[in-house]
């Protein structure tokens, strides 16, 4: 197996992640966390909030509707652009995304190029395909009192889209937070929430899925000083991947993207590149979007984005620098920097060794035999105590001592208390390393 | 002003809840949480979860997918019956839910019972009325490569649906839960996510929006025993409601819902209501749902739903009780049981006097004078103290002093703390509380 394979693998085993709707067969491009992988998503997401917003003074928290005025998505351009090329095999009649089953073509290629490349069908082996089509990603539905009968324009009309990114939700609370708040720039808004993209061909476990989660910012500058914002913001990321997710600094690389494959808003751009099991791929993005989506608003609603600076009196349309990221992805990272297989008294075992501050479990505590009431008893006081301590904290008596061992390092726990017949007579307890495997005795007070 | 509409406005004059994309004009029921309420909705999901979830040895986390396969509403009933009936005005073309605008029908009004009632148009005042039409209301899209001029079959195939209940999002992950974490019977499995309805009329604020976040145990118990279960739940919601969310226990009320009037899959139904500023209205439900969507998974799946006891080695489909709460409507009556209006020195004021856990601040500290620099370095000292030591504390050094009492009032910091010339000398402060105004000279160092 791959080593995305074995990763994916533990995440079912072990409660993280579950294909979505399994029990019907799956659903293509969704997944459900378990309970393990609750705890550990919630986790990412609230050392993100902590790191980037209720640490700072300079973050405002928004958290947006999912369904948006659909002029939101005119005024930002998906409505028009928002689209991958498709293509159809005119034997099998399967539908691909073009510049997935070709090499050396982009999301613009036309027909003729791609019919030059005499691509063979990837389901039924044949060269016969119909033209390069347009398909937009963003799911569609219609609000409202609309029936399956009602005439074309009432449906029309009707038409709504399920964000496919959470950037706007902010754009379009910049306004109503600068008039409550008024805040100083440089200042940005966070958020965190669910965007949708209807994949052609959804793939790569997380990583290419119909439903992601967001954590972004958007950090309103004085145009003529973005480059100090920029890199405030580009230190912060290192330091929140390194340091508070515990990514390896070596699997983090810097990407600059070049001008003419930067989204047509950027002047900017540095994709934060992570070395995934199956290759370097995109962790995260840090963009200027200059005043782009601002104007488009005050295009599309008739009204000032202006912010007037209090100390000096200037009025301008501020510029925007936005660090975004993927909950999926840094899930997936995270759990990528943790995986290990290792051998321990001549056994291989798989390891997550995660930080502290992620791991589902801080600690395991369980009696060492679980048919001595005695043991039990202890083992359930320190248990106690523990949680009432640290919160996250487990309880096993399955199997024997050493399978606990074992699902404890492969769900991350980095330590194992275990009380036996000395804890009865001394107070003290066993505690096990999950990195090395050490075992040291500890009295219960000084856990 | 209702109280409901002084609340609607405290929400957006200090950046609780705006009207969802109202730079647009709005979007009819839906609602963005700003800065404030982000931080509200937060400790609220946060304190269900550690209260239901992270502190109880019987319940496990789920957090699935949003985009779910269509055969999970087929088998819960969702496609065929969840649906409200719409009638038109045939005159001015407008649509309502028919049982909304007259009184003493329900949900399955036939079209004659209500002419018979003869209604006159909430718009044009005309009684010419279509029949009565079911409206389903879950909001429908396509998934996967579907264009769209593909015919009518390939269309329907793509069709999916926004969950329009979180609950099902629970049931599909009952067995992979079960067999990977093989849990004691009885044990709950809980999420926290958004659903989706497409309400025809939207109204009352966030009491009846088309996208809500829902808060949901499905608590699996032995079919035997459900009546000890049911009881556990209802004490805890109200130890849930009344100590962590501090709910007046006056403002409560249990209605046993009728057997006539309980939905179709439940054997036994308690409504908690609570005294909104509109009346008493729904707060969340406590539902014996029997085994029903176990019953309907295991049919539409072809797969075994049982549980297999592991003392007794008995094995049965388990029943289940569900308490289910919506966030907004929580946050609404947090709101509503803190919001007052008094008098302080002759003046009104608004005062949220939300509990300790729940404001969005605990502390705000200010200078007495923002212009002397002395004062504003020596609170800033202050600011940083406390923000380590307590998290979430806010700096205000806008207008005077009054104003600032007022604006915290207003979005319920429980305690101002002011640095003055004597804190210069005896390191004291003056600490003025929220509720009774008054205020003490407390060391820094005990704060």
């Amino acid at each position: 197996m791959s080593k995305l394979d074995e990763i994916v693998s533990l995440c079912k085993r072990r409660g993280f992640i579950f294909p979505g709707s399994e029990v019907y067969g799956g659903f293509a491009g969704t997944w459900d966390f378990g309970p393990l992988g609750v705890i550990l998503k919630k986790k990412i997401m609230d050392e993100w909030w902590k790191f980037f917003v209720e640490n700072r003074d300079d973050m405002y928290g928004v958290d947006a509707a999912i369904l948006m005025n659909p002029l939101v998505w005119k005024a930002s351009g998906h409505t028009a652009t928002f689209a991958d090329p498709l293509v159809e095999c005119k034997e099998c009649k399967s539908r691909f995304r073009a510049d997935k089953i070709a090499d050396g073509i982009n999301e613009s290629v036309s027909s003729e190029e791609f019919w030059n490349l005499h691509v063979k069908c990837p389901v039924c082996g044949k060269e016969n395909w119909g033209p390069i089509r347009k398909f937009n990603m963003m799911f569609s539905t219609h609000v409202g009192a609309v029936l399956p009968d009602d005439d074309a324009e009432l449906s029309e009309k009707s038409v709504a889209y399920l964000r496919p990114e959470t950037a706007q939700g902010i754009f379009v609370n910049y306004k109503n937070v600068v008039d409550t708040f008024y805040p100083t720039i440089p200042f940005g808004l966070a958020q965190q929430g669910k965007a949708f993209r209807n994949e052609i061909s959804p793939r790569d476990f997380i990583l290419r899925d119909r439903e992601c989660s967001q954590m972004e910012i958007e950090y309103f500058v004085k145009p003529s000083e973005w480059e100090v914002s920029f890199e405030m913001l580009r230190g912060l990321q290192h330091e929140f991947l390194e340091n508070v997710m515990g990514l390896n600094a070596s699997s983090i690389h810097e990407f600059e993207v070049a001008p003419e494959d930067r989204a047509h808003y950027s002047e900017r751009t540095i994709d934060f590149m992570f070395d995934y099991p199956n290759g370097s791929e995109e962790l995260m993005g840090l963009a200027y979007r200059t005043d782009f989506d601002l104007a488009n608003i005050a295009r599309e609603s008739g009204k000032s984005m202006e912010y007037r600076d209090k100390n000096t009196g200037e009025t301008y349309v501020p510029h925007v620098i936005e660090p975004s990221i993927g909950v999926e992805r840094l899930f997936l990272a995270v759990l990528t920097n943790a995986y290990f297989e290792d051998e321990v008294d001549g056994a291989s075992r798989v390891v997550l060794k995660l930080p502290e501050n992620l791991a589902p479990y801080r600690f395991c505590v369980s009696p060492l035999l679980k048919n001595k009431p005695e043991l039990v008893e202890k083992a359930q006081e320190v248990y106690q105590i523990l949680r009432s301590r640290y919160g996250n904290v487990t309880w096993d008596d399955s199997g024997n001592i050493g399978k606990r061992y074992r699902k404890q390092d492969e769900i991350g726990t980095p330590k194992c208390v275990v009380i036996d017949f000395d804890t009865l007579n001394d107070n003290s307890v066993t505690v096990r390393d999950r990195d090395d495997t050490s075992q040291v005795r500890v009295l219960i007070s000084e856990l």
